[in-house]
């Protein structure tokens, strides 16, 4: 029989059943504080005593738990689980729930360092065929490496966050010099993110790496691929990602993903003995992209799964430490854009419509080649249990219009 | 007549004359502390009042200080300058004092997050010829963008902290595979970084962003050659730069490097509005490097001057917000390499050696390629003022050999 919970919200068609209890933080007017997401309730672990220290709680992101490492992890989610499916603890509890509706979402985790990894090999495999051409597209280390790149953390925002349409160099291939302005092709990078729940220093075996990973989230990597194509060469992505990256507010934990594990596609290369991972590295989530012009209603342009991606968050981490680079806790690690093999699986509006030359209909007569002004993009996972689901909750952004130039930027 | 210090030391053979006031953090067996260094001794900020808030030097870390801003670093500057050259003051001052000496220098700052540019034309061009051949050296974007990729914040050390020979990626142009082991081709990086002091949302302009750097120190960017050369298509370095990047102990304010104010070298394309600085960005600073092989005495194998950049920190820090990137208090902006246009002028051994090809004689009958184990690589900056000059103390590391492979990581 499928566990249920006293919170009556959380045994219908919800994304926060007893089987998630994922971690936020929220203001109900109070000020942000740590909460615990159930139906559509958040339990106020400021509030709710249930013998763990109150400096776990104490500020408004959920470092400190993580720094208590995986016994603790295990003992938090073990506690929750009994407190809010046994009836008997309803008188105790419920009075620290508040209702999800009104509630200011924050990040819920400070973000110590960004990495955007590229473990989609559809996404890798399109947008290299779009910026090199089919003979080039998977570049030659893709196979053997995670490949990844460092992201700036304080881009980082919760889902809801405005976005606003970024300035930034851009050249056509036929100018001569490129020009200053609003990025023509802003999209999205429908993405998971891994949180790093423990540090380390030196190597750091994929099993390890596992233990090591707190939860996840979605992530939206808003990405402008008109600044990227003129500056990424030769060392990568960085003001065409560094306007904002949006992240969903509750941490799904590792713990609660566990029933929902799911191989990685066969390797098509051997891989090197310190990326190989014993078990399913992913997880069955599925994943969909919806866009909504202002004032309308959205429509669903994407569907796909994470399992589409070939390498896992824990093989990305211990790729993360292999040279010998310290990770930190609260380390978000992007999974890379994931892609399946069709049309309407594609994570990037790029893809979605080749780059420009097939816009994508999103209803009401309208299509999209990339984001226009006042667009609203929503991401949503979810994956399906017996008689319930695990979902993440919605990673939001509106797309504002540009800053305007101010006179020292114009020509 | 130049300004002396009652401090005798200041008034010599030495980094730190009166003129300087760089700030570090120490620890002389109390625990790490906030100090100014003076000649051969330190300025103890927890012992000593000036009639600033205590609570700006309470961490042993100058982000309190960066965070009061513009005025209160010139309030600062005043009041040390005035305390460490007039006599009157050294009965109440010389009792917070320490030696330098025996002391253990810790990060000077908390590194928010790390970015490395590459706005040496000459290394550019070098490593341009070496990876792409010399037709496509100097990438197209190259006069038109402070090229610059997001760094691993969590890999920055002080000053002599020793350095462990980074494992990796490596696979030869005939090879079918990579394979794991320690990099064969390690390397160092000449570069000048600069902290950025005060945060931002938005658009800067150049101006904005020179009142928003608190100072300069060296930054050696050590480097995996071989590992960057199979991972960084086409998202840029990664584990290459993760192993370390070492920085000096001191950070030597943008106030004492006014008077060494130089302009960078002429354009030669036209710059867009956003990225025009008025006056000179760059500072005349003379850099060396130097290498001591265990148990020998060091060799100078390289000088230069800041004056070789083509971008100068202030517009790197004005690209990097031009997306709406909001940028922090302690953020640190690598330089790039600094190499000039003789081959006695380069800052890395990739370029002195010419890839390996024309290995650099180190005294003592041995020459270097690359770095090999228990070599001590050294950096050196110093600005030549009338009767006295600005040095920034020395950024040292020593390489100790790889980690051994653990059984899980051999093939």
């Amino acid at each position: 029989m499928t566990l249920a919970s006293w919170v009556e919200s959380a045994n219908g068609d919800t994304d926060f059943p007893v089987q998630n209890l994922p971690y936020g933080v929220f203001d109900a007017g109070l000020g942000p504080r740590c909460g615990v997401a159930i139906g559509d309730q958040i339990l106020d672990m400021t509030e709710v005593e249930l013998g763990f220290e109150p400096e776990l709680f104490s500020e408004p992101a959920w470092n400190r738990v993580m720094e208590a490492g995986p016994a603790l992890w295990a003992d938090l989610r073990a506690k929750l689980t009994e407190v809010l499916s046994d009836e008997s603890y309803r008188e105790r509890v419920a009075p620290c729930l508040v209702p999800q509706q009104g509630v200011k979402m924050h990040l819920p985790f400070r973000v110590a360092e960004y990495t955007d990894f590229y473990a989609g090999k559809h996404h890798a495999t399109n947008v290299g065929t779009m910026f090199r051409g089919a003979e080039n597209a998977l570049p030659p280390n893709w196979l053997s490496i995670p490949i990844g790149y460092n992201g700036r953390a304080s881009s980082v925002v919760v889902s809801g966050t405005p976005v606003h349409r970024p300035l930034g160099q851009l050249k056509g291939p036929d100018d001569d010099l490129p020009r200053f302005g609003p990025s023509q092709r802003f999209d999205i990078e429908l993405e998971m993110g891994a949180v790093v729940g423990q540090p380390s220093s030196g190597l750091v075996s994929v099993a390890q790496a596992e233990e090591m990973i707190f939860g996840y989230v979605l992530l939206n990597d808003w990405s402008a691929r008109d600044i990227q194509s003129w500056e990424y060469q030769p060392l990568g992505p960085f003001q065409a990602k560094a306007t904002a990256t949006t992240i969903s507010p509750w941490i799904v934990t590792a713990a609660a993903l566990e029933p929902f594990r799911a191989e990685a596609p066969p390797r098509e290369r051997p891989v090197l003995p310190y990326l190989r991972q014993e078990g399913p590295g992913l997880y069955d989530i599925a994943l969909e992209v919806a866009i909504a012009s202002a004032g309308r209603d959205e429509t669903v342009i994407a569907r796909t799964n994470m399992r589409e991606l070939y390498w896992s968050a824990a093989q990305q981490l211990a790729h993360h430490a292999s040279s010998g680079c310290p990770m930190r806790v609260g380390d978000l690690l992007g999974s890379g854009t994931i892609s399946g093999p069709t049309r309407d699986s594609r994570g990037s509006l790029l893809e979605l419509s080749w780059g420009g030359k097939e816009p994508v209909e999103i209803g009401g007569g309208q299509s999209r080649s990339f984001i226009e002004d006042n667009d609203t993009l929503i991401l949503r996972g979810q994956a399906q249990g017996d008689g319930y689901w695990v979902g993440f909750g919605p990673c939001t952004g509106t797309v504002l219009p540009a800053a305007p130039l101010p006179d020292w930027a114009k020509e």
